[in-house]
């Protein structure tokens, strides 16, 4: 079974780079399920619920949010109506959408996917740990589904490599969002989680984690907020991992990272190598 | 001229791989000036002054430090007499060491090394932006040196990144420190200067950040601390940057991820590649 | 009926102050219940059973404690075979000991006491308002209990207040603790709650927050830790809330400040006087 | 020598206590220096040029600031024009306006104040010690000046204490906002500077920090913003401090809590009283 996780989409030139590359990617690999966190698809904050369809029409099966889901007002309204919309799990009982979903992949396997937000240096919701291991155990590997996917949406590479090495053989991947920079630490962990500390975003990289580069230098340098932040505009470069996940177990076997674009060395998963 | 940096040395192990490669590296290479963060080289915290002589044995030229340069309290004291040790540039004045030095490269070339803390997520020190400023106006690319290389040890990757483009053009090299994770968005930006969001750690990365798995697990479970932490002991990775800088422009010209170890995907520079 | 509430015990002086004084104020004003918050009654950080018996002995009818409830390891342990002692309750499902309690006060009257822990600036635990919820939902006033009394640790004025207001009729008293400062806003609002943003410390308050004054000023002005903080040993001043609550109802009536000691304008109630 | 400080004003009901009580105050009394903290007096967040006329009509010699000082951008442009107008002293060189300025009161008198920004839970200014100690060494007690303010503008009760103790026997008064509680910790300290960890505010006290109350509660328990913050509307109290300062000295003999209005008791200076 072949998965793929797109990190962060960055404004207008994020869905670009996604919508031209998307497609083709499946096609060429295969995926059986893609997973595209979304948090930042609307002008950098937020997302709407036509810009969530356009990225299920260019193949999403799902798509993960973050800090930034309510950002666009409309996400309280058409998070209920969209199964494969997620926000993440630990919100309060009661708000809009939900934080965990059961999909049939395209191969027909059943995939768990969380959406979790990170509790170190961000908003304060419930505990991530207790969140999870409640929906794993509800619904674990071998028994309720056929695949795990976790997205830790967080801060803290600490709490990202934390609840990788918790999650250690009972996901098939752990996979932190929200930093905006792909780490080069994508690997298999010891008991068959797939684990990247951050995914990295869909975005034009020529900037500070894809905003303009302007009005953040300013606050860093005078401390007052003289403009709002806007997404930069130059091209964006897609940034993802590929997993190749057994069949029987729902463990991964290889990781790949996939970067298409102008700023980071382009990679490309390679299922077919010999392992 | 060529540049390496290498992230944060985690524990024996973090020691032994810098030990066991960083002479090859630089032999093969033909580094003319070498900096190594050291901020966690003493069992995870800290830094003792057998340990700095043996990094700077091993090949470093300059050792930098981060948010855990006194976690040894010997560092307060032998900081001041080797002038090849930086602690964060804006701790107060008065602050024992320095955080800025002018060093001779192999090649003859005036080096200027700045270690500076960030302020976002981190302890409250002076303004990173303002001492940087203040330490680059006083000695800059092409007047008072030939290169300069700034250690950014910060928590956000937005700050960091600020930091880079703050300085694009100013200097040869901005790097960060302190997550512990390398990022794959290591490049040259438009200006000249090569930066990578971090550069990762010297150590196991069959850990969390370099320690021990099961007291941060138990730690996010439970909410409650049962134990200290530990570094992990197991074969470490070493992760840095090389940067090939302009000899005239004192501006980068290519950057290579440099990885060794067991756990990331191998990477060493290749200077002698057409560009 | 009428209930005492006393802010957190710092150390030996505050111990002693509240053993001297804490019998005499019952016995004076027939207190029906008396809440003590213990939490740094061992030396400053945390609690030992030893000292939770004194503090019930003195009068103390419950113990509250917060974010330095586990400094004494031993707490870990005696947690779970004393009723009497509560621990935030947001801490996650598994956690020794009780987050609340029902009481038979003096008088008969069943009185509920909360304990939960604040989440901005905080340790991030479960997400207090919830918490509270669930626990107010399953024994509300009239219903399950006669009063209703909660010990929301926290440091921001804001979280406390808006805990205050959220719970304006469906508490007896709702306490801030945690920054060993008394405020000057003790008042019943507007549906019948008595409210004091902050109950302030049994200590000496010619220190800071309890504190021998040394090691805070030194890390201020040189941002580096040289010696573990230590309590203050001077006199202390007891510090507390007076609450009269009406018996049909349970709400408050009037509230009165306790202070007694060398640092403070003394205050004592006077549950006599015409309203 | 007589002073009156006067905590963060808040919306229109705050400004509109100064204004009927303030010259009340000054007449009975006969303050020789009043310094208010103005930082919400515009809606709740920032002070306009208009507002700030307003305050020194009242009676204000000095007004204060914080955190919200830029939120009118129009402060950006008159801080420069008006030299009893002060943001934190903290701010980068090069930021409009000034931090600290050196005034002459009714009794012809030199009075220093300082307005600086703590650092702990609070955006990352520099170092508030070094500011103050700075400005205090170039303008001392008994040379530069007969009298010093200090508004420490800060969250932690642990950092203004430290500011407290650190600068006793070196300022008239050292005193906290931000937090819009007044504390009842008020007093001279061992060495003769007048203390106290919390002002409060001039607002509406039925409310949280004197915004209304429906939208931080919604924010507490669904953990997503509906709306903005608005000021309360209801009638204010006034809450400060008063205190005489010994003549010779520059240090202070007694203090009262000033406080009038519907909400807290009742409390105003007696100069005449026998100490
Ligand atoms: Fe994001
Ligand atoms: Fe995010
Ligand atoms: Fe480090
Ligand atoms: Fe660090
Ligand atoms: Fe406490
Ligand atoms: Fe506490
Ligand atoms: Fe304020
Ligand atoms: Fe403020």
């Amino acid at each position: 079974m072949r998965l793929l996780f797109l990190g962060d989409v960055v404004g207008r030139t994020g869905r670009t780079v996604v919508r031209d590359y998307l497609p083709g990617l499946i096609e060429r690999h295969r995926f059986d399920f893609v997973v595209v966190n979304g948090e930042n698809s609307a002008g950098g904050f937020g997302i709407t619920e036509e810009i969530f369809q356009s990225l299920i029409d260019a193949g999403a099966d799902c798509v993960t949010t973050g800090n930034h889901v309510w950002d666009q007002r409309e996400a309280l309204v058409f998070a209920d109506r969209h199964e494969r919309f997620l926000r993440p799990i630990n919100y309060p009982a009661g708000t809009p959408g939900r934080g965990s979903n059961l999909y049939i992949a395209r191969n027909g396997a059943r995939v768990l996917v969380i959406n979790v937000m990170g509790s170190v240096f961000m908003q304060d919701l419930d505990d991530p740990f207790a969140a999870v291991t409640a929906e794993i155990g509800a619904c674990s590997l071998g028994h309720g589904c056929d695949a795990v996917i976790v997205d830790i949406h967080a801060e803290a590479t600490s709490e990202k490599q934390t609840m990788g090495h918790y999650l250690d053989g009972k996901a098939s991947l752990v996979i932190g969002t929200h930093t905006h920079v792909p780490t080069a630490d994508y690997r298999v962990l010891r008991n068959g989680t797939a684990f990247m500390t951050d995914v990295g975003m869909c975005g034009d990289y020529d900037s500070i984690i894809g905003m303009e580069k302007d009005e953040p230098i300013r606050r860093a340098t005078t401390k007052i907020p003289q403009a709002r932040f806007a997404p930069a505009l130059g091209p964006a470069t897609l940034s993802g991992l590929a997993v190749d996940v057994d069949d029987d177990t729902g463990l991964a076997r290889r990781v790949w990272a996939v970067r298409i674009g102008p700023h980071l060395e382009p990679a490309e998963p390679d299922f077919e190598a010999s392992p």
